[in-house]
């Protein structure tokens, strides 16, 4: 190349300056490169919804100087002259390139000697833009599974966006799944897999669904604040130094107060996809900052709330299977046959109360709230699978560990020899009435003491042996799809099993059953709540309830639970205000994402989580910080 | 009534169970009522898509037991049967009553007297519902300018759902503006005005509105963490104390790091409307935290990201009358000719360079960077109101002595005497000079000094006498409507006049303009940044810039800056891990709505507002927080 071409060259170079970096200038002046046949001009961008070339560019390219993406090139598009950026993903025979971006893979392919070389020496994952014109791929080099795999271009032109480094900590050409602790660190590679692509577009676009429903029905989006003052007795939240001395803000865990605020303002139907706080030290699977999609609306009731629920997701949701009508369940029938207050109710296998066989058993029976719970996987049903190997036995009582006022039997059930086995422990005519229905070879787990912890306990077996099953065995037990199920008539109340004391199920907002009013002063603990949560395979993904409207309830209810209402008296002021009867609900919206993604994390469906310690992971963060920092904040730390 | 009607009536009362309060139900006990009519049911929702009584009611009525809001009903709704819910709003000559919600008002007609005589006892503002027959109004009683004006109800049945105080601290029934105090203590009863649910109905739609665009763009909302990093230097950011001693998180700024790393990561169009936070302490019209449309893409530049937001505010704002090719102005010339960088470009009046006038005037030109800028309000123009008292002289003096570097005269021009006046300071041919073409009666401001201090001085009398002049003449000198205005080729670099250092004008991350890159190491403050700002009536409501991706010339930058660069090292890192060129914005979406919604504080067009100080006025936040807390974050307070 001659002296005076390279120069003009360098200069075209220079002019297209806002896609070169010094470095990349520097670069090419020392390396041969490709003439560059593109008309340098005054503003790189290029596309225009009035594309004078007529070309059809989904908008997706608008306000870019590419042309296309690199998924969307077809037959159609030959002969065209288009102009792509990317990674470069792939190499071979020299003459192939595949560039990839978040859209999809475009095969290059390169003539020219001289860009051979040059990107032959590039690194995998540099930035190139490059300009040709699109030409159907020979018969026998067409990919059909593609969307692009019927052409390649031929490259005219390319420019070195930004060259990646050799030594990336992993390789994002195929699906090889780094280390958490990796992925975690170096989120912005990681958030290259199409894994991670996809799930943070189908967030995207559900949370806008979500809001498109609301917004049609008159809902309206408000923001509220997260510097709040700390909830009487709150654990769990963060604090907040501020410039008054010894005064602290407090990050909300929920815009509960604000919503029902705005309900007593008038702005009748109100949602949010609100961020919000909870520091729960290390807890796998929670993030101290979280996502829920906020609702609440005024002159409703638990059926108003219900109906729009399953409208939203029904909408939001439209393109994953599943019934218009969600099932129903009580807390307390939950708990008699699922042992949890959210049953997983893709598969069957239900907990039967056995507590009236051993009703005269002196030796099993023996607290005021004994029950005994069996729960059978039937040898017909699941044949050669249903086994109990000691491993099994092991894993299972380590989850009967956890609580500790309830006993697991487990027993691979041989009609001849059972009541033998348990001669110590029950009585032949308990033994036989057990077994009824039950064919031999079937494993049996019976849970016997207080009657939570019995039929928690044998909850959390049916969750546990399942799962062996599913991974030993490969059977799919669970059914598959989105299996919504609203939890409804949760007590108002729940005993502190520490101090004994009266606490709020939900929160002591929530609205009791008006036909148990009667029982505020006699028995609590019986007070059915207005409260509902929803269930989806298993999983609580949302909760809410119908809220107190009338202060004087409102302070009866804060009196019972011993909590200073002088914390709270602008809630019962802004009750005593004319604040309408209302209701709402929260959805946790990491939680459902995952599950609807079917990933087994919300770290997953989360663009930078925090690790299960807290720590954000890519820039360290918690960090120390300046002693004036602090003192601006009039606190110190005990190091 | 008998004894046994009474007690039919309860029970059914009782029956309406969800939305009677138990004070309700002894209320009810005591007080004659007129009969229930409505059938009880077991759900007291009423509503439903498929209406049987063929109503098409809007959908702000679904999922709720109102048939109709406050602000629909009209004449072709007569003879129908409707239920409604409200606040009690006005009542007189004892049988019309009116109802109000956020949707507008409707008039009651009650004939029966016990119920006229109940509701005479009711205090305004509590929540009734009612069920009645729509009658068209009397022709003398018709009120053209309300919707529901030409009807009124028949008031069949009504209950009340929730009884007010009498006391309550204001009145919504007229407006009357309580002191900004008191309406931030009970926000709930201010958001029932009818400005305050203008405000909020208004910044939902538009949010939906700039999510519709971008969304229809293919941007990907994708939310990103508030609890990170502190910044290096980075004064103004709350902290966060954690469970790990000594350490803290910081709440963002802005998602500037994550966004950048979403670019890295091929989510190659971001956007969010992001909740940011800064600490500025006690600054009239700031708020600790605030909300801003974030937008990042990767392959654009200055131009892409100029189009973009003018498509997407003429889209978002299209109700409002904006030009859809906004103005545009360089940095230096806004100060050269507005004396500020955020100019208001609604009125003329601009600032004359008269620096050359002085040139030899050894008694005012003694500084390195000298210069002298006049600005003239005409008489022409003005008339009588061109002015320049005693007390508005003063005013323009306290705005001067913000501008030390800098002096201000004033002087109502009278060309008779004007070099006599100022013989001691200017020269008779200096003195013609400056008042070629200017008319007798004119006021003339000019300011020498320092360059910068001189114009930015200028810039603010320009702004205060016009306000002056509105204030005190009710003259419309400011053009209305929405005047859009883009600031572009700021500096990169400014000197910080406490240390000397060279600091970002922008941000660190801030690409330089290419053509200035040579210098980088001569003269820095020369280097133009590729960097703009969006100006709305003359305030900043939105600023950006294309970002430095080279890794190499980003570390630079930081060495220049004398940034500590293993605090960005993940930034680096990241740049150099194949992310492509790419520039962003970010929109003050408070600040924007207040001035599309023509408040004057940003606390009108935001729910819960903090006040000037940082306080959250409802709570009384921030507060102290119990010793357990201050341990468990390994922190304690000097008080």
């Amino acid at each position: 190349m001659s002296k005076f071409l390279k120069k003009t060259l360098f200069n075209k170079i220079l002019r297209w300056n806002l896609i070169l970096p010094a470095r990349t200038i520097e670069y090419t002046r020392s390396i041969l490169r490709p003439l560059t046949t593109m008309k340098p001009q005054k503003s790189v961008y290029l596309i225009d919804e009035s594309d004078s070339n007529g070309n059809k560019s989904p908008k997706s390219n608008k306000y870019t100087y590419r042309t296309h993406n690199c998924g969307e090139l077809n037959v159609e598009n030959v002969g065209e002259k288009v102009v792509l950026c990317g990674w470069l993903q792939y190499q071979r025979m020299n003459k192939f390139v595949v560039l990839r971006d978040s859209y999809g893979e475009t095969q290059l392919l390169i003539t020219n000697k001289a860009t051979q070389d040059l990107l032959g020496q590039m690194p995998y994952e540099t930035i190139i833009r490059i300009k040709g014109s699109v030409l159907s791929r020979p018969r026998d080099m067409i990919n059909k599974k593609q969307i692009t795999g019927e052409i390649e271009i031929q490259v005219d032109d390319f420019q070195i966006l930004n060259q990646a480094k050799d030594n990336l900590p992993f390789n994002i050409r195929e699906f090889q799944k780094a280390k958490e602790g990796l992925r975690m660190q170096y989120r912005y590679l990681d958030i290259r897999f199409p894994q991670m692509q996809k799930n943070l577009r189908t967030r995207s676009k559900i949370f806008m669904k979500l809001r498109e429903f609301l917004i049609e029905n008159h809902f309206i989006d408000v923001e509220t604040p997260t510097l709040f003052k700390a909830t009487p007795g709150g654990a769990q939240e963060f604090i907040v130094p501020t410039r008054f001395p010894g005064k602290f803000y407090s990050l909300v865990q929920s815009p509960q107060q604000f919503k029902q605020m705005l309900m007593a303002g008038a702005l009748d139907r109100y949602f949010q996809i609100a961020k919000c706080y909870r520091d729960e030290g290390s807890r796998p699977d929670r993030q101290p900052e979280f996502t829920q999609l906020d609702i609440e609306l005024s002159f409703t009731d638990v059926e108003g709330i219900i109906k729009l629920i399953e409208e939203l997701l029904f909408y939001a949701l439209a393109e994953f299977t599943i019934a218009r009508n969600f099932s129903r369940i009580s807390y307390e029938e939950a708990l008699e046959v699922y042992g949890t207050d959210k049953p997983d109710i893709t598969f069957d296998f239900k907990l039967r109360n056995c507590t009236e066989i051993f009703e005269g058993n002196s030796l099993l029976n023996n607290l005021d709230d004994f029950a005994c719970y069996s729960l059978v996987f039937d040898k017909n049903n699941l044949k050669d699978s249903c086994v109990l190997t000691k491993s099994v036995k092991e894993q299972m009582l380590r989850v009967a560990s956890q609580h500790p006022k309830a006993k697991l039997i487990q027993v691979k059930v041989t009609k001849e020899n059972f009541a033998d086995k348990f001669k110590n422990l029950l009585s032949s005519k308990e033994a036989s009435a057990l077994l009824e229905n039950i064919s031999d070879g079937s494993v049996m787990f019976l849970a016997h003491g207080s009657k939570n912890y019995a039929r928690k306990l044998l909850g959390k077996i049916r969750l546990e042996y399942v799962k062996y099953l599913e991974d030993s065995f490969k059977l799919q037990i669970r059914k598959k799809g989105l299996h919504f199920l609203w939890v409804l008539d949760f007590p108002l109340f729940e005993m502190n099993e520490e101090s004994g004391e009266l606490q709020s199920a939900h929160h002591p907002f929530t609205a009791p059953h008006p036909d148990d009013l009667a029982l505020l002063n006699q028995d609590p603990l019986k007070i059915r709540a207005l409260a509902y949560d929803l269930v989806l395979n298993g999983n609580e993904v949302g909760g809410g309830s119908i809220r107190i409207h009338d202060p004087v309830l409102q302070e009866n209810i804060l009196n019972l639970l011993k909590i200073n209402k002088d914390t709270l008296q602008h809630i019962i002021d802004m009750l005593g205000s004319g604040c309408p009867p209302h209701g709402g609900i929260a959805l946790g919206l990491d939680r459902l994402l995952a599950l609807i993604l079917n990933m087994s994390s919300i770290r997953d469906v989360i663009a930078f989580p925090k690790t299960f310690e807290g720590k954000e992971p890519i820039s360290g963060a918690p960090s120390e910080v300046l002693d004036d920092t602090l003192k601006l904040y009039h606190i110190k730390t005990n190091k």
